[in-house]
Formats: C-alpha cells, structure tokens, sequence
C-alpha cells in the first residue's frame, strides 16, 4: 500500500458525534479541519466554499441539519419536526442550485418524519437522523468506489492522465468521480502520471487537485490550462478523464470552464476522453446541451488575482463558469453502473428506462 | 478618426536628445515613461522587461548605445569607437537570446565604423549613430505599417477576432505585428471586436494586449485561455491572429505556449488562424518547428501569483515558455511582404531565393 496522506484530509469527518469540514479556501497552504458548531457555521462554510463538490455538499447538508437540530431535543415530537423543515430549508439556501444539497436535506427530513410516525420520541428520530447521515456519507463513498472499480481498467502502466477542475476527493467524501479510478489504480500499485490544469479563473486544479494527488503520493504535474496541447504534443497524455455537473440525455457534457478545449485537443491529437459521473448526473428532462444555462460570474475573478489587478480598470471581460461538450467528442462516461458509450441518447434511454 | 489613447503610450521614445522607455511592468496600473540616463539604467530595463518584444529591444538598444556613448566624445576617434564595441557587448548581455537586441547593437556598431572612415571627428561619428537610431526606429514603424496594410483587408465590419499573448503595439516602435491590422482596420472606422486571451502564466494578454486595445478605443473583450474554445463554439470568433517568435522553412509556428492550443480549436472550428510577422522573423536555417528548443520557464511562475502561493509546496511543474504550431494549421503568414499560404516550404523558399 502506498503511502497516502489525503487520509488525513477528508472534506467530511463525523467523529463522536462532532462535525467537522476540511476548509478548502485555505488549501493548499493550510490543512484545517473546523468543527461544525452551529447552523449558522454549516450555512457559512457551505456559502463561502470551505466545502464544495456536488457529492460532499449532499453529505455536508446531511450532517448539518442534524448539528442544526441537537439542541432542541426538549421539543415536542411535533415542534421538533417544524424546527427540523426550517433548519433544512435555512441551511438550503446557503447554496440554493446545488441539486445534491436540497436532495440531502429532503431525505434527512422525510426520514425524520417517517420515524415519527413509528416512535415519537425526539431522541429515537435525532438517533434515526444521526444514521440516516451516516448512511448518506456510507452511500457516497460506495458511488465514489464503484465509480473507482468501472474505470480502472482505464489506467495502464506508464500512462499519463490529464484532468482538469478538482472533480477528485476533495469534491466528494473519499476517491471522487474523475480521480476515483486513479486512487484505486494507485492503491493497486499501477504507476502512471497525472497533468492537472491549473483551471482559471479560480485555479481549483493549482489548489485542490494538484494537493490531493500530491498528498495521496501521485505522480502529479501541474500545469496552465494553455499547456495542454503542448503536452498532449509532447505525447505525454494518454486519456483525460474529468467530473462533469450536468449530462443531457444526448450525453452532452456540462462542466468547468475549458472543458470544451480539452476535449477538442484530445480528439485532434486522438486521445480517449472520459467524463466521470454519478449516473444521477445525467438530467433526462435536458434533452441536450446546449439547452443548458451557462452561469456568467463576476469579472473580478477575470481582472484581480488577489488584491492584485492584473486587467485594465473598465476592460470588457467573459467569464462563463461551465462549457458544454458534445457528446461526439466523448469516449465514455464512467458510472458507478458501468461505462457508457455511444449512441448516447439509446444508452442512457436504456440505463433511465 | 476615432480616439486613441495609445499614442501616449509608445514603448520608445526619442524627444530632444532625450531616451524614454514606457515601463511595462508597471501596466496596467500606471502610464510611466521612464528616461534612460545610462548604459547600466538601459540594460536593467531590458533585462526586467521594462522594454519588451522583438521589434522594440532592436530599437531600445540602438537608441540605448547612443546614451551609452555620449558621454564619451572627449575620447579620440579609435578609444571613441572601442567604447561603442565596448558598450554594445554589454548591453547585448542584458538578453543574450534576444536576436533583435543584438542586430540593431551590431548596425549600429558597424554604422559608427563606417562614419568614422569617412570623417574621424567624434561629434560627426555621434551625430550619425543618432541618425541611425532614429532610421532604425523609423523602419520598424514602417514594418508594422506593411504588416498593418496587409492584413487590413481580412478585418470585416462586424467581425470577432481571437488574440494570444501580446504581439502589439506594446511589442514594437508602433501598431504591433498582430495588431497591426486592427490598429489600421480601427482608424478607416471598421466596427469589430477582439478577444485578447489573457496568456498565463505572466498574462500579457490581460496585462497588455487588452489595455493597449482599450487604449486605442477597439471593443475588446477579456477572458482566461480556457474561455477561447467557448466564445468559438458561441460563434463569437471569426478570424484568429497572432504574432510569432520564430517561422521554421516549412511554416511551423513557434509562438507563446497556448497558441498551438487556439490553433487547433480554430480548425476544429473552421476559424481562419493567421499569424503576423516581419518576414526577417523566417529562420530559413529552422528546417521544421519541432527543432527548435523550448525554454523551460521557473515553476514559480505557475505555483506563485505574486507573493501568493496557488499551487501546493514541492509540488512538479511544467512551464514550457512557447509551443509550435505545425503549419498545417496556419491559414496565412502576414507579412510586410505581403500574405503567405501554403504550400510554405516553397513559397517560403521563393521568397528567400
């Protein structure tokens, strides 16, 4: 086994009943892993991006509610479970488009509801949801490993990797989706390379990604987003496998800013791209990707770094968060039920069906 | 006409005897013309970039031997002229590699020897390298004047053009290489609008190439490299231009690294890719791009924004300093000669023979 200090870095800890979140604003210069006291703390952490990835934030809301609720444990059953839907609704807006947020939330309250109705007793539904949370962070980390298990055969000897954003560990509570096959193969001892784009704007390749596998003893290269082709020149990128936040039921691909690039070098330069996924990322009721609303965010993040400005004062910018990328240009999505290719639209009508 | 901040904005400038150079470390933030009093203050504005581009260093240095030297015209012709060798080598060390500095040094130098053959009086030897200095720096207008008029013809009203790094006016005496087109389309009242790359990691394009647009009153628009292939796919690009830093004899582009990248999504996109240069920047003794060696730039560059860290501690690095684009991908060189198509190993060599 190799050695693996990402361990020691978990975005998630629930440990004799105290929550704590790995704060990501402060990697990679800092590893600090803050107790979760209150609700207002969890809405904050949550709000300000100390925890992110659509899978961690699931689990982080989870673990919330159930901090946000302890102290009202004096509560009639009935009391409890208002206090229970206003805290999981308060704690909802701390990141109101996150879909696995909400999703955690409702499934903490309607199992608080459900144990209700068999013993009313506000310690037996506070146990219950204490479990409950458990088994959500249980679950995650089981998509997370089969996600690991169906792309491993991916990886081979010597190869070298290219990912781009932080769809890895620190965007879920163990492995992540893009980097999950690349833990396991590691683990297993394959050796092979991983070039990680620093992704501007908000450099979360430079941050998170680069750390982790720098942490989990990958041999790990980081480089600027307009690297790439050089490298993939260079014959140094065998596969790119990256997370996504939305497919459509075409198998177009929503994710980070740059995506689309990626994928269009890798194709010219024919190298294999995989999208790494939860297959409840894919979104029947989009029927392709160009439907989909890309946010535009503040051009601050374009002209500062910092304090420091490093674009004119007044100067016109873009700033997309997401690109789409057809489904022509992606080799495979890796789910925890498998790896599914083209035709998309036939697969995943299949997979939904 | 329309406005045009820029001409206050000149890299170099000759008043009343009297050296400027803009300090380009200090844009987009401050305009500041710093005078050049000596040989030492000339090759420490090279050397930390203050004056940059190869257009410009071959005309800072021959205005820059001239301040070296005049305070040297109490020597006799022979000790006059060992003091121009003298202060020539020196000044060629603050960019050893730079092939403009040196040639301009050597023209000047060579310049000065012949003067001094035909009238040994020191003030007349002087009052010629000024001449020289200032045909130098009036040549170099010229250049990307030809340059200008040459592409003039492929900017359309209305259209979107793609930039990378800064091959600008920042670059050279005046209108840059590929902005020289822009810069002539933008005075005949052309309507059109530019994206300028922000060029990690040292973004020139945000620092430079943007401001100097916004200057000169073009509609430009900022955004990070890995938005390029997004504003393509939004139908925003049509017409991509670049500079370059060498042309092998077969049309292989090197340029700064991100280039090839643009290169190839401008043919997976259908988007013409012209790349502007002085046909001197032909190396006819560069057979093919992949000969030519890449500079391997420090990593700090990639892990430091400033005195902020973003990538993690011990953490590998590549940072390649500039890549080649094969040219295949290459639309057309502009040149002061005119464009050049394919094929460019012959029409290349027809123009060298």
């Amino acid at each position: 086994m190799k050695e693996n200090r990402l361990d020691q870095a978990r975005t998630v800890t629930w440990r004799e009943d105290k929550l704590f979140f790995l704060d990501q604003t402060r990697l990679p210069i800092e590893l600090v892993h803050e107790e979760q006291k209150s609700a207002e703390q969890v809405w904050d952490s949550i709000k300000k991006l100390k925890v992110r990835g659509a899978p961690a934030i699931g689990v982080a809301g989870a673990y919330g509610l159930v901090v946000a609720v302890r102290k009202h444990l004096d509560l009639s059953a009935e009391d409890f479970l208002d206090k229970i839907r206003e805290q999981a609704d308060y704690l909802n807006t701390s990141r109101p488009t996150a879909v696995n947020l909400s999703w955690g939330l409702k499934r903490m309250t309607a199992k608080a509801e459900a144990e209700a109705a068999i013993n009313p007793l506000v310690t037996h539904i506070f146990e219950k949801m204490k479990e409950e949370a458990v088994l959500i962070h249980e679950e995650d980390k089981e998509l997370s490993r089969a996600m690991g298990e169906n792309g491993l055969a991916l990886i081979k000897e010597g190869m070298g990797i290219l990912t781009h954003c932080n769809a890895g560990a620190l965007a879920a509570s163990i492995l992540g989706t893009a980097t999950a096959p690349m833990y396991l193969a590691h683990e297993k001892g394959v050796s092979f390379r991983v070039y990680a784009d620093e992704t501007r704007p908000l450099l979360q390749g430079a941050r998170l990604t680069s750390w982790e596998l720098q942490q989990a003893g990958i041999d790990v290269t980081l480089i600027s987003d307009n690297m790439a082709a050089s490298m993939m020149a260079e014959g140094l990128i065998d596969m790119v496998i990256v997370g996504t936040d939305r497919v459509a039921a075409n198998g177009d691909v929503c994710n980070k800013i740059g995506t689309l690039g990626v994928a269009i070098l890798a194709s010219y330069f024919k190298i294999p791209f995989y999208v790494a996924c939860p297959a409840s990322t894919v979104d029947m009721n989009t029927a392709e990707g160009k439907s989909i609303e890309i946010e535009e965010r503040d051009s601050e993040e374009i002209t500062f770094f910092g304090e420091r400005r490093t674009g004119p004062e007044g100067i016109k910018v873009r700033n997309p968060a997401f690109d789409v990328t057809p489904h022509k240009l992606v080799t495979g999505l890796i789910t925890e039920q498998g790896i599914i290719g083209a035709p998309y639209k036939e697969n995943l009508a299949a997979l939904y069906s």
